[in-house]
């Protein structure tokens, strides 16, 4: 391989001739060799965004020669295309609060831009990275504003599935609507429910999420560019400081503001913890859904078996014919995955020290990765598990007829006690509970039936004309 | 002891004849001897507002009795106003979504209301504790709501504390505003800064420790009372359903309304979570915050030493004179509690299963636990603490002037690379950095007291007028 | 109240006069009221201990005054006997590595030690808290010694519990040894296993918890007693260096050792980590089974139903007759709330800094509560449910015979293809796959009988004399 | 892209013509696609070396034809080698307990072994994924057998990393072994200490990681291959039960062994959560080391700054010459994620069912990454900072020379209350304490010498001759 020298402050380097990351990349990534990844290619993106936004800012303001300017801005475009990604190397857990990433940005688009410009790949003296790409910048505004841009991208990839499910759901719970079925607590047969109500109430949840997520993300979109390098502004430009969110927010298109207290904003990653948070209790709240579908499903023979799966693949490699609940298990690991995220966030959000947060790295990876995984896993729930579950109606209905739990409406009648006394000997001698209400003439069939009917039992109901039996 | 007997479906079984509480409270006390405590004082008063609410709720349409429904809620009011705790002996860690907390209090209202009414306790045919302190309720709406409302409460105790810990971080902030001190990024000298910035920056996150925690209170509101078992109402009166809330309300004098769907509601307990994460994310901002005054303080002759903390005890038994931060150590300590807290909450929220999740009570032992603890903590942090820190304002400038830090504010004019390597002969040789600027003739000694000001560098300039140097 | 004054370095204060703690107890009490609660009664029994043995050490020594050292020997006693809680009146969690309730412990002993040789409290000329009772120590060694000696204890309960479990495990095993059921993989019908198989792996489990205990605790007699402050033995005379552990060992009658390196275990505390993860895992593992046994003994009617829990308390306030498995759930929410716990006490063990980990408090506070409510929980669970589960012989078998799965063992002899084929047509049909085996002349009734014996199911077996189908 | 057809009992689906996977893993892929990754490499070689150990043992007892099983192991072997990775889709997040990769493996084996026998991919009459590649196994004992094979084989990379790290540190106490220092607790001046004796106590945590983690790794060496389906061993010919552990031992030339019940080995994962467990607690050691590096490293002018950590890359993408700590910034990150990552673990084994654990997928992905990512933190750890760490030995002794703390070593002798007096007078004063000492006449010049030798106090001395000041 060709080679070119770079030096600096540590001393100098050979860099592979062809490569537009400089020895400040290079260095890191010898140093970080950790998860074997690179950073999120959605990341560098943001970052190229953030970069384009100070050039476009600094030259606005006279500080940056509008021919270095300009090429800096043409570099940036380029890797927002999504081009050059291989040329950030760095792995996404490193040292150093992003500065590896951040002068891995800076060296790529000055060699972009240098080459633009004429020149040969290193020679700084027509861009610099530092001092031309980096201009009015710290790592420590930039890299986690980089972040934020990032994570409403991934958010809004999130949202939209979500949307889909709740669509799902909701369409499931009107197929459903008057299909009778035992409810059930603590595992025990409880009172009557229609299946439309159970997926109604998970469609519900769903909605609640996606609004709990929305709120979560306004914190996202308020930064701390403009802020440098401990949030005192030093090295930015006062009118910098001022244009930079706006010119961010035309190039992003999204809502972007500045934080208030931009020392805060530096060494506080709480935003981070909430979306975190918001996305875990989604992953928790699709998880209880994936056990009940689970539950609800299974059998086919010697279980639950109200509801049917669609079967998406073989479900063993020993026992034939078996099919397994696959996409919810999918849907439980990542929840699993993501609480398990949301500790590590939890944990660099803590760490914080003084001026910084230098943690960022490990906040990202973990939360692009719930975000991620959380969009994906909903797609395939929602396309390869909820809009195709059959219910069992007879099924339901059968097992229905046959519990006991249906007792219960009749205790406002003849008291919790001698209910609790009827509901006892039907258990205890496998009858039905009509059978022994007859039989002890409690009612007879025919007012068994008027009082007895599930369908009554699914909603609040007027109560007081109804007699002592 | 004298005794008295009562029966439930379990069998005959002798209770305390003294005791308010009855068998189905016994026989769960002696289930469940987890924890050795008892169930959190405010959820008992939080559960006799509700049963007070249902009362009045059920007389008021007719259901029930007036006599009985009086003397019920005069029960009720004996028990709000703080009597009878020691009635309550069931362990916060118990089985079954509530059922025995709930029947404690049923079994020690009936019983208070039979006295009233002039009969003997364990009468149940006069009050009874499931068919009329219990009417139109189940365990599954009333612990749940009460969860809440007990959560609302001990909130506001903790909103109270964070806003007098948010003014008095203000207030030291204004007391240090022109204490110029060096700022650290990553344990590293970095650029200068004021110490009353850095007090801002937390009061900035007090705030929005408040706000985060208002925004996830919003669902603490939001009750399934009416529900009952499973959501859907069984056995309560649809009158009931829509009046039970406005009258809890009034009772509590808080905010409340009726969720949207009582079955999403009843199964799922996502509130709770998010109030949990909130309080986990203030822990944390004060976590860093109080890790920060550790390192500020940290000497008092080789450390850092910039502030001091009042000293509120001996630090050592054996180190005479020693002084520890230990206002800070607690607050560290309540936060890594409440983090664990919160993957306990986490945890349980996700295993509920169809209609009910019966892990409430591991909830809310939690999550009671995290507020006061939380609450408790920052008391002691403001007032033991906060108000009393000093400034060593000649350590803080010595400490900045003696830097190299103060390099990175001429980098825009001589460049990032000649900086670099300016601020490395300083390292190596000892010296200070204006010693080197003046000794390389970079800029004379007066020129160098006018770039380099360190209340110049702690806020965004004006930068395009100056030259290059 | 009558009061005496002492003074310590911060200043005077006023002490009640008959309190037997001092002024630093005091002062700590009045800083640290976090959770209400006091330190474990276990806790203050162990630091009597140490503080025993050290006396006994001094004055074999020469260095502590025999007269002075057996009234701190006696006073010590009465502690270890029980008695004086009361006056240790600091919060489990607390700021500054115990020093608090090591000074606590230190002032009771020596006004105890003063009445004993006719002083009155409060004249520590007599008999020093610091120069006596805390001779040769430091809190930094006596309090994670009086941690390590608590944990041992709480453990040896623990460990007895466990086999008490695992002994009824066992039984059930026996009991239920010939019960042939339907094996459920992924909650799917799977292959035939018998209950007692399955009970026979949970008391394997509940073995190795035993074994994995027993490991962890290993380390826990490990101390660092001797070391004094920072693990040198600064002050400590080097014969009690040597004869102090000797010593605590016959107190206490446990097995210790000094560490190796007494600086490595006053600033990391790994062992309890290490303990928390074993009864963490305990703890899932146990969870496991509680789900199991929600599952098998779900219904009555409209679920699996193959077991019985005993009905230990009725299961709901609106349901009649309802019965619900509180004791399984009673030991899911202890698991959950130990997960929890360990996060707490792995972030307090990572947060320990040079010299010291300061944040014992709530690693005790935490790895105590699990120990004992895992204990409890497993009190409860082997007597109020292990010991009185019954099986439905009769469901089991109906629920296997009406099964598909059996199909597997005919896997080798027809290929998996024709197999599965066979399972379809089976549950597409609703026919049992005897009459569709049959009926496609596969093989006829005798034969199949021959084939698909479901004990035969239940081991391995010798195969390769069997025909191809 | 040319296609052929395959078949199973969802249906048909065109497969590329020249892939060695089948339908079966094509489905998986599909629904699968979560991480965007594959499974990991050494885990596909696992997978080979159990399928080999399968395809030897059922030849030898002559219920696999030798021709077929030759071609099994010819391909076995290829994939061993490392060939073939691509053809491995499955995402690393799946449902299904790992059928999924199961099958995969099966198919691409099948299909190896068709074309060695002369077939073409696809026609499994030859050689059969299920009844020949899969003969006497099942996904519930191959995987979680491959998975600790894999873990051994990881953890085994560890441990060299470890040991070096060992080493290193181990070399550093003996370079810094007599440069003297103040020893800190909670961050303020205790007592003296060396510099090697803080890196002797690190080098013994990181031997006492080693041992750890080697116990945690007994229970990956019992494997539950043989049990089939849910641990009877169906379908598994008894011999081959005996045998398969044996030759797999030789395959991989490691020391393993088979569960004692089976039954128990394929439903509970709690081996997992104990490895997991031991190296989160090497991570927690290395973290509070990487802590105390950066606060010792802590400057170079405002902090400590009591030693120098190599300089591996530009600190500041803004400040010229800083450099940071970034390589012990790494590692808190990895420890943070490996934290996160037991939380997974734990849930995941926590959320078992009846006869089997299906969450494997997501407990091995975290695992994996846990043991890689700190191998390769600890690999830059020990060669990128501990190796090139330098002291400055001027500054110790300065900073100690000029501390309070050494006082500690006159309070046996003028008593803890005397002591602290003149501690507080030096602090007050801004003198040295030996100034206040000689002032006050509590020692002359010369005595004061001889009792203050900083390297008097770093280990225990003979106390008892001193005479009383």
């Amino acid at each position: 391989m060709n080679f070119r020298i770079e030096s600096d402050s540590i001393g100098s380097r050979k860099v592979p001739k062809d490569a537009y990351y400089g020895v400040q990349a290079l260095r890191a990534s010898n140093n970080f060799n950790i998860t074997g990844l690179n950073i999120h290619p959605e990341f560098v993106k943001s970052l190229a965004q953030v970069k384009k936004a100070s050039a476009i800012t600094n030259c606005s303001i006279g500080l940056l020669d509008s021919k270095i300017g300009n090429a800096i801005i043409q570099a940036c475009n380029e890797i927002i295309e999504g081009k050059f990604r291989e040329q950030f190397i760095i792995d996404p857990i490193q040292g150093g609060a992003g500065t590896s990433i951040n002068m891995n940005a800076n060296e790529v688009i000055a060699n972009l831009a240098i080459e633009i410009l004429g020149g040969e790949k290193g020679d700084y003296s027509i861009v610099s990275p530092n001092d031309h790409v980096n201009m009015g910048q710290s790592t420590n505004d930039v890299i986690p504003t980089s972040g934020k841009i990032t994570a409403l991208r991934l958010a809004s990839k999130l949202l939209n599935q979500l949307s889909e499910l709740h669509m799902a759901l909701k369409g499931k719970s009107e197929e459903f609507k008057d299909i009778i079925k035992m409810g059930r607590t603590q595992l025990q047969d409880a009172v009557p429910i229609t299946l439309g109500q159970e997926f109604r109430a998970y469609s519900a949840v769903a909605k609640r999420d996606i609004l709990r997520i929305k709120k979560a993300l306004q914190d996202m979109g308020v930064l701390n560019i403009g802020g440098t390098a401990v949030g005192t502004g030093i090295n930015a430009d006062e009118e910098y400081v001022e244009s930079v969110v706006p010119n961010l927010s035309i190039i992003t298109g999204m809502d972007l503001c500045q934080a208030d207290d931009l020392i805060d904003s530096t060494q506080n990653l709480d935003a981070f913890s909430t979306i975190s948070g918001a996305i875990k209790i989604c992953a928790v709240n699709l998880s209880k859904i994936s056990n009940d579908l689970r539950l609800m499903s299974s059998g086919p023979r010697t279980g639950i078996g109200e509801i049917n799966l669609p079967a998406m693949q073989n479900g063993s490699s020993i026992m034939p014919g078996k099919i397994n609940p696959v996409i919810p298990e999918v849907l439980n690991q990542i929840a699993f995955n993501i609480i398990g995220n949301d500790v590590t966030i939890t944990m660099a959000v803590e760490a914080g020290q003084l001026e910084l947060n230098a943690f960022e790295p490990v906040i990202f990876y973990n939360l692009f990765e719930s975000m991620e995984t959380l969009s994906n896993g909903i797609d395939t729930f929602t396309n390869n598990c909820i809009l195709g579950i059959t219910a069992n109606r007879d099924r339901c209905r059968q097992l229905l007829e046959n519990s006991v739990g249906m007792i219960t409406v009749l205790a406002p009648y003849m008291g919790y006690k001698k209910s609790a006394s009827i509901a006892k000997k039907a258990l205890a001698s496998g009858k039905r509970i009509k059978d022994i209400i007859v039989e002890e003439k409690v009612l007879n069939e025919e007012q068994f039936e008027t009082f007895i009917n599930p369908y009554d039992m699914i909603k609040p109901k007027h109560m007081r004309k109804k007699a002592k039996i």
